[in-house]
This record gives structure tokens, C-alpha cells and sequence, in this order.
């Protein structure tokens, strides 16, 4: 049975690829599993069809006929585990990968989605300026730390591995703020993401539901 | 080659388990297996012989002499998959366990912790009753859903699995902040973790830790 991704049907980052499908969808296409797409509303998402696949009413959700999962982690480890490519043989390599993918959902990804809400919601708030630089510190240290790891390497461990996807995904959500120009071997690595051809399938995938949706060339 | 950890030399939170080597103690309890532990201090953490183990410069770390891991997400899943009792052997069972462990770790934890941050660093901010109701609304949607989704079942899937494990340790860190009284279902969930013998074992290693360190009986 050919996989089934959900994903947003108007995606409120106007097909940008910084929705979780993106990460489904990229892995998807590095391992050339070819899939379906259901599209939900909003309101959809909140229904109980939706809650019965996605306990929280989000996206993406994955089903293949024998498993049904939700959250993008879970999804691209599976897919990881399922399809060669993305996560190395031996048990060390492995463990390393699934350590980067765990690393950037739980710790570098928290703080730079504070630091996105905060710049969403508080920039005409009081007190934007004096909160605004405990923010930018916790996001930024595993940045830094990150960066110091990567050196001049193309990819955290050898080859491109799940743990990259990950991470690179991530930081292609927070890119447009700004954040990477102090890293630049960080942007570097995500603009080698990006290079992917599997990455540049993926996107024009999403993209083409957002302009498919909204009308807009 | 028996499993070792890192942990905290002095924990922080003084031997109340909130510290994320718990997580893999309590995995280590359940599953049956002896393990040592290595204790660090905060300026040995962010030393290169530690910083080679954890980039971010973090505990827990697990080696066990073929593999070496960080991020207590990843050391969960490595020790669920290696031995019997936390994990389904069938796919769709799997499936979800593991996507209520990245649940857990990247749906339900992240607004914990930072409405934890907030109530840490920000009570006595001017700022502090104006900013606290959206932090609140963010911690409890997740909630939420969760408590409906549990409903009156023990654990999320049937047997208890290391979804559950994670998703109780993450609850067990928020709830003495009062935020699960609202959600009764949940705070017992939490208590049958807190109940089962090898969570006790974890408690009482991690306590004895804190009180051999402090002097503290």
C-alpha cells in the first residue's frame, strides 16, 4: 500500500516547507518511497477522524496499511528504519543518528520556537526588549554548540544520515529570522540540505498544494 | 560491557528526580538491566573529553562499549529495542509507542518548559501577569488532548510501553507545579508510574546521589 502523509490544506506558512509534512516528505523522497497526500482543514484536524490518528489535532500523520503514526519523528524513523539510506548499519551509527534526531526536536528546536513565538506575538509588547535577550540567549547556545560540533564537515556523522534531516529541517524553519548569520558553517549545512534533490522534490511538493489551494502562480 | 551513565555530581532539582538521567534510570529498572553510573560536574560537562559523548554539553549520556548515545530520548529507545517489555514486537504497536515518546518530547514538554522558565525567571517581572495567560494556554493545550485521549485507561496503548515512560516522565517534571490538578486522569497516570517498582529503584538511586553528595541525610 502506498503511505498517506496528511498535511495542511492551507498551510499558514503560504508554502514555505516549514510545516512538519516537510520533514515526512523529504525523507519520503531521499528513500524514494512514493506516497499520497490527504489534505485537511483546520477544522478538519480537530474532528475525530483526525484526533483518531493525531491525538493532538496536528499534522503530519502517516498510514501504510499496517502502521499509523504521528509526530515527523517518529514518521522519518520509521521510514529510516524501513528503507536503506538514511540511518547507518552498525548499532554505533545508528545510535549517533537517532541521538542528532532526538537532539534536534528536544533540544535545539524548543528554544527557537519560543524565540518564534516571541517574535510573533510580543514584538509590540513593553516588554519585548528587556525579555527579548534571555530568549535570543537560550536560543542561540545550542546553536553555538551545534556549530563548534559540525566544524567544516558536510554532515554531523559521515554521510547524510536521518539525524541531519532532522536537524537541517529545523533549521530551515528558523533561517528566515536571521538567526543562522552568526553561523555561518550552520547555514552552510542547511543550504546543503536544501541542494538535495530529494529536499527540492519535497518542497515543490508542498509548494504546489499551497498554490494549487490558494490560487495564487 | 555494563551499561554506564552520566548524571549530575549536584542535581539541581536536589535529588527530586526531575533530572533527565531519571528517564534512563527508570528504563535501565524496567527492562532488567545493571547499570553504572558516572558522575559529573557542572565544569566537567562542558570539558572536551564530555563534550565528545554530548555536544551540548548535557547528562544523560549511555555507553555500553558498542554504542554510545546522548539525548535521554535516544538512550530510551536504544535500551526499549535491545530488551524485552517496553516496546511491541508487532509494527503497529511499535509505531506508536515511539510516536508518543516524540510526543512527549516535542508536542507535550516544550511549553512545560517554558512556562517552568517563565515561573522561574519571570514572577517578579512587571510584565509577569500580562505574559503568564498565553504561556498557561500553550502548557495546557497539549494537556488537554492528552487527558481525553488517556481517558480512564492506565497507560496510552494497552500495556505500558516506553511511550508511557516518557510521557510520565515528562508529566512527573511539571506536576509539582500544580498544572495537573485540572486533569485528574493525568496526575493518576503519573502516580501508576510513580507507583511501579522501577521507577521507585530510579527515585532512590538518583536521591541516594544527591544525598551522598550534599551530606544531606
Amino acid at each position: 500500500m502506498t503511505p498517506i502523509l496528511t498535511a495542511f490544506k492551507a498551510a499558514p506558512d503560504r508554502g514555505r516547507g516549514l510545516a512538519r509534512d516537510m520533514r515526512a516528505r523529504w525523507a519520503l523522497e531521499e528513500l524514494g518511497v512514493p506516497y499520497e497526500v490527504r489534505l485537511v482543514t483546520f477544522a478538519e484536524m480537530k474532528e475525530a477522524a483526525h484526533l483518531a490518528l493525531q491525538p493532538f489535532g496536528q499534522i503530519p500523520t502517516y498510514e501504510d496499511g499496517e502502521v499509523v503514526l504521528f509526530e515527523s519523528g517518529a514518521i522519518v524513523l520509521h521510514l529510516a528504519e524501513r528503507h536503506e539510506g538514511m540511518l547507518p548499519k552498525d548499532a554505533a551509527g545508528r545510535g549517533r543518528a537517532i541521538s542528532w534526531m532526538f537532539a534536534a526536536l528536544n533540544t535545539v528546536e524548543p528554544p527557537l520556537v519560543e524565540r518564534e513565538i516571541m517574535l510573533r506575538e510580543e514584538r509590540d509588547k513593553p516588554w519585548f526588549e528587556a525579555r527579548a535577550g534571555q530568549v535570543e540567549v537560550r536560543a542561540r547556545r545550542p546553536l553555538g554548540e551545534l556549530s563548534r560540533r559540525l566544524g567544516d564537515a558536510d554532515w554531523l556523522e559521515g554521510d547524510f544520515s536521518a539525524g541531519d534531516l532532522m536537524m537541517i529541517a529545523v533549521l530551515f524553519r528558523a533561517r528566515g529570522s536571521g538567526i543562522l548569520d552568526a553561523y555561518p558553517n550552520l547555514a552552510a549545512y542547511v543550504a546543503r540540505g536544501q541542494a538535495r534533490p530529494a529536499f527540492q522534490r519535497a518542497f515543490e511538493a508542498q509548494l504546489a498544494v499551497f498554490r494549487a489551494v490558494s490560487g495564487e502562480a
